[in-house]
C-alpha cells in the first residue's frame, strides 16, 4: 500500500502513520520525493487492512493499492527519476553528463590496470571497470587474481581518482570488495543468487544489478526489490543481453527495449553494457548509440590496452584509441538524447 | 565463386569468364559495381574447379572462394550499400534522406486509409503501408479486406503519390498485389514459406523480407539469398523482434543489433520495425530512435486515425498528431546518424 | 457455444437447434458422439445471444459458453479420442495396435523407396513416409524430386500396400498430392501458413499437423482449428521438436509434455517424430520410448538404405536392421502403454 | 589427457606416471576401475608436453587426448556408470531398483513432514526430499523454515529411515545442511554460483545438481565438472525443465532427451524431476513413466498431505493416495526399461 502525503503534512502526521502501519505489522519504507513524502507499507495486506484506514487520517492526501510485486523500485512509489550518487563528482542517473564506466573484462596486472585507467580517464570515462574475481563456466580457466587485482584496482583509483567498479561473487568477499569498490556489481550468474542479493541489500554503496540471462524484466524487478527490500537504496540496473536461439554471430541478443520499460516501470537508472551484449567490438559502437538514444543512464564498455592478448573477452574489447574515438561521438549522441527525452 | 574483374576490364573479358564458367554448368550472376564488375559463380564448386582456372584470364583481378552459404546477399559480392529505387523520388539504403513506412495494420475503410494517407504524407513519411491481407494466428477473426483493400490503398496512392507496401501471403494474389503495391512484404509467418519466396524472386517489385519470428540471422539471409537466386535483385530486410521467453511487458524481443550485423554481412538495405517488435506505443518513440541511431536504413511505423478501435494491433498505433511530433525528433537523429556513420 | 444434446434427443430436436442458431448468424458444427450429439455453435458470441436461448429448447441437456479460442479441436467439444481413418487397415488415435510411419526424409530413387517400403513394413511399420517436396534452408541444394517422387511412393505403395503420407508446401502441388498421399504432411516452417492451412481444411485426406519451431501450445491448436473450421475433421498433430538456446548435442528441444497436453486440450491424436526432434540417431531409441510411454497415438521415425549417403537428414536416419530391432522393443512399451493409460 | 594404464600395471608403475605429470605441473585424478586404472591429467596442457611423454611408460596401455571441456565427469575417463551410494541401502545409478524420491517443495511443520515421510515411504519412494531454504523469486514470501526446518526433516529421518535430499542454498549454511543431508541439492538459479560449486566440491556428501533454467548441457556438464575438480566424487545430475517461449500450460519445457545425451556424455547418473519441469500435476504420471522409459536413474516427485494449501508448489504436488498408485505403475516401467536398456 502506498500513503501519498500531502505536500503540507508535517513530520508529526508522517510519524503518526507510521506507528499505525507498524501496529499492524507493516514495515513502512519512507521516500522523501521532492514535492511530498510517500510511505510504502509492506507486509500484511490482509482484508482487514484496506485503505480507508488510513485515507483520513491529517495529512494523508491519497492511499493507493500497489499492483505490481515490486513496489519499492517502482514508479508508483517515486514518480521522479532516483539518482544514484557514486562520488563526489559522478552521479548515474536523471539528466546528467555522459555516464561511461571503462576499463578491462578482468585485471590483469597492476601496470595494466593503471595504464587503462589513464586512457579511458583522458577520453571521458568516469568510472573504471575491472574484475578481480571472473565467474568463468569451465572450471581450471583464470578466474581474477582476487584480492591482489583489488589492490591493483585501489591504486589505478588513487593515481587517477576514478571511481571502482567491481563485480562481487562470494558473500565472504563482501568487506574486501566494499573497501575498494565504489559500485558493487552482480553478475548476470548471480541474478538470482537470493543470499548474495539479500547481502548487498544490506550495505550502503550502490549496486549494479546485471540482468541474468534469461532474466525476465519482472524477475529483474524483483530481483532489486530484494536488494532494496534489504536497506539499500542505492540500485543500478544494467542491460547486458539474453540468451536466445541464436549465437552464430552475436554473444546474446541485447535487449535494447529493456532500457525504456525499466525508465518506465521503475525509478531507478538503467545502463548498458553493449561490448557483453553482443560480444563483438565491430557492434559496440552502432550500439553504444542506440543504447543513449534509447534513453539508458550510462555504459559500460570495455578496453584493453592489447585487446589480442586479453586473458578473457579480448573479442568485445576496444583499443584505446578506439574507445577515445567512440566517445567523441557518444558526446553528440548523448546532447541530442538530453534535448529529445 | 567470386571474380573481381579488373576496373580497365572490356566486355570481352567479362563475357569469356560468363562463358567459361556456364562451361562449368555453373550459373553467373553479374554484379557492375561502380568501380568494377563482380561475378559470383554458384553451383558445382568442385574439386577440379579451382580459383586458378580464372586466375589467369585476361581482366580477372581476383578469385575468391565465398566462405559463406550466402553469396548473392553477401558483402563479398558487393562492399557498397545496394539502393533499391521504390519510385522516381523514394529509394532505399545508402545515405538518404529518412524513410519512414506508416499506416495502419489494416486497410478497414477507403475513407480511413485516405485519411492516414494524407496525415502521415504530410508529417515525412515517404511510403504508405496497410495490409489488405492479414496473417491471423486465430481462425474466425479479422482478415483483411482482400482485394477491396488492395483498391482502397490504390486510391490512396493516387490522392497523395505515397508509394505502396502491403503484405503478399499466397501465391496465388501474386499478380493483383503486384498491381498496386511498389513493395511486396513478406510476413515473419511466411520468412521460411519456400514456395512463396521462390515467386517473388521472380517479379521485378522490391521485396520487404521480415525476418521470422525464430529466425536466425543466417536463416534470415538464406531466405533473401532465395529471393535473389531467383532472378529478383531488390531486397529489403526488415527486423520485426524475435520471439523469447519474455512477452509479459512487449510482443517480442526486438534484436536490435541485427541491423548493424545484416548491413556488416550483406550489402542490402534493412530497416526496423518498432511498432511490431514491442508491440507498445510507449516504446515506439525511444525505439525509432534506437533503430536510426544503430544505422536502420528506415523504419517502419504503425499508425491509425484511431487506435482504440483499430481492428488489429491498436495498442502499438500511434495517433497522427503523436506520429507527427516522433517524425520531428526523427529527422535530428536522422541528421546526427548520417553525420556519425 | 457448446449446445449437449440430450442422449434421448431425436433429429428434429436437433434440427431445431441448427436452425434457431443459423438463425442468429451463427456456424454450427455437428459432432454425433457415441452416446449424444454435441453441437458447436461458432461466430456472433454476443451479449444478446446467450446459453438460456438454447437452454430451454426440447432435447438440449446442457449449454455451455467455450472458455478456448479452439473449441472445434477442444476436449470441451468432444470427450471421447477422435480416431482418424488412414486406410481400411490403419487407424490413428484410441486403443490401437503401435503405429510407426517410417521412411527416407526424401525420397531419392525409386529402388530406394520400394526397398525401404519392403523393409519397414516387415518390421511392423504402417505407414510409408517420404519427401517428394523438401523445405530447405538454403537455396540450391536439394529440394525433392517433386512430382517424379511422388510417383516413386504410388509405385511404393501399390508393390507393399502401406499407406503414404508426404509434405505439401505449395498450394499449387494440392491435387497431384492428395492423388497419392493418405496423409497430407504439413511441415514445421508452414505451421502459420494460413493460406495453406486453409486449402487443406477444405480436402477430405487427414492431414498431419507439424508443430512450428517456435510455436507455442495454442498457436498449434489454433493452427489445427483453421484447418477444421474449413471442413476437414481428420487432423493429427505431430511433436518435433521446437528451437531453443542449445543446439550443440541436439538439433531441437523434444517437448514431450507436449504429447499428453495436447491430448489433454484436444480430441484429435497425436504422434511424436523423435528422428526430427532429436537429430541424432543414438536418440531416437530411448525418445521412442519416451513418446509412447507418455502416451503418443504413433510414432514417425527416419530410415534409409544408406544413411551416409542420405541426400537429408542421414545422421538421424536408422539403418533397416537398426529399426526392425528397435520395432521388437516398441512392442513391448506400446504394449505396458496400453495397460498403463 | 587420459592415461589408461594396462590391466597388469602395479601400484608402481601408477606412481611413477604420477610423479613425472606432477613434476610438469598437471594436477592428476585417479580413477580405479573394475578392470583397470585411467589417469586424468588435468591443466598445462602445452605444446611440449605431449603424449608420446608418457606412452613409452612401464604399465601404460595408452594414452588420449581429451576433447571434451568437462573430461572428469566425461564418459571418456570412465565407460562404466558411476554409482552414487548414498545410504547403506539406497544406491543411485546402474541398474538398480526404482529410486523416488519424494516430499513437499517446502517443509512446512514436524507432524507434516513425517506424515510424508511415512507415506512416502510406504509407497515405496527411497529419499526423503524437503526444502528448509526455499529460493524465491519474490522477497516477502515464504523462504522456508531456515534451521527448524533441518530438525524436522532429521526427526523425519530418524522415524523412517529413508535418506535425505534438501537444498543448499547459502555458503554459510554449508555444516548445518551437511549434518542432516544425504544429499544436497544445488537448485537451479546456483547451477552457475560458482562460489557454492566450489564449495560442495569440497564435502564428501553426494551432490544432486539441477540443470539451469536456461543451461545448456555443456555449461551443466562444466557446473558437474567444477565440483568434481574440487575432490568430490559423488554427482548426480537433474533434469527439471528449461525455459521456453511458451509457459502458459506449463512451468518449463521438460527436456527429456537431456536424459540420454547426459548418460552418453558422463558416467554419473542423472535422475529426472516431472513436478517441477511441468508444474502440473496432471502431467507428473505421464512425464514419470516417460523419465523412467528414456533411461532416467531415478525421480524426483512431489508429494504434499494437502496440495491446495501448500505454502509453494501445491499445483504440481501430488497426494498420497496418487502417489502410491503412480509408484505401482512406476515399477511395471521401471521393470521393462530394466529389460531393454
Amino acid at each position: 500500500m502506498l500513503i501519498i502525503m500531502d505536500p503540507e503534512a508535517n513530520v508529526e502526521n508522517i510519524n503518526k502513520v507510521i506507528k499505525k502501519a507498524e501496529g499492524y505489522e507493516m514495515k513502512v519504507i519512507v521516500n522523501k520525493g521532492e514535492f511530498q513524502t510517500v510511505l510504502a507499507l509492506i507486509g500484511n495486506e490482509n482484508k482487514i487492512i484496506t485503505p480507508d484506514i488510513f485515507a483520513s487520517m491529517d495529512g494523508v492526501a491519497d492511499v493507493q493499492r500497489v499492483q505490481v510485486s515490486f513496489p519499492l523500485v517502482s514508479r508508483q512509489l517515486k514518480k521522479q527519476d532516483s539518482i544514484i550518487q557514486i562520488s563526489p563528482e559522478v552521479k548515474i542517473g536523471g539528466k546528467n553528463e555522459l555516464i561511461v564506466m571503462s576499463g578491462p573484462c578482468s585485471v590483469e596486472s597492476e601496470d595494466g590496470i593503471i595504464e587503462t585507467a589513464k586512457a579511458v580517464k583522458k577520453a571521458g570515462a568516469k568510472i573504471l571497470r575491472g574484475g578481480a574475481y571472473k565467474p568463468r563456466t569451465a572450471p581450471r580457466t583464470f578466474e581474477g587474481l582476487g584480492e591482489l587485482g583489488l589492490r591493483f584496482l585501489a591504486q589505478a583509483k588513487k593515481e587517477t581518482g576514478l571511481p571502482i567498479i567491481t563485480e562481487l561473487m562470494d558473500i565472504r568477499d563482501i568487506e574486501v570488495v566494499c573497501e575498494i569498490a565504489d559500485i558493487v556489481q552482480i553478475g548476470a550468474r548471480n541474478m538470482q543468487n537470493f543470499s548474495l542479493l539479500n547481502e548487498v541489500g544490506k550495505i550502503k554503496k550502490p549496486v549494479l544489478l546485471k540482468r541474468g540471462m534469461s532474466a525476465t524484466i519482472e524477475e529483474w524487478l524483483l530481483a532489486g526489490e530484494r536488494i532494496i527490500n534489504n536497506g539499500n537504496e542505492k540500485l543500478i540496473f544494467c542491460e547486458r543481453g539474453i540468451r536466445s536461439f541464436d549465437s552464430k554471430y552475436t554473444r546474446n541478443v541485447f535487449d535494447l527495449s529493456a532500457i525504456p520499460l525499466i525508465k518506465q516501470l521503475s525509478h531507478f537508472p538503467i545502463i548498458a553494457d553493449p561490448s557483453h551484449a553482443t560480444g563483438k567490438k565491430s557492434l559496440v559502437k552502432s550500439m553504444s548509440f542506440a543504447s543513449i538514444m534509447s534513453g539508458a543512464d550510462g555504459l559500460m564498455i570495455e578496453t584493453h590496452p592489447d585487446p589480442e592478448n586479453a586473458l578473457s573477452d579480448g573479442p568485445q574489447s576496444l583499443k584505446f584509441h578506439e574507445f577515445e574515438e567512440l566517445m567523441k561521438d557518444l558526446q553528440k549522441v548523448h546532447t541530442l538524447a538530453n534535448e529529445l527525452y
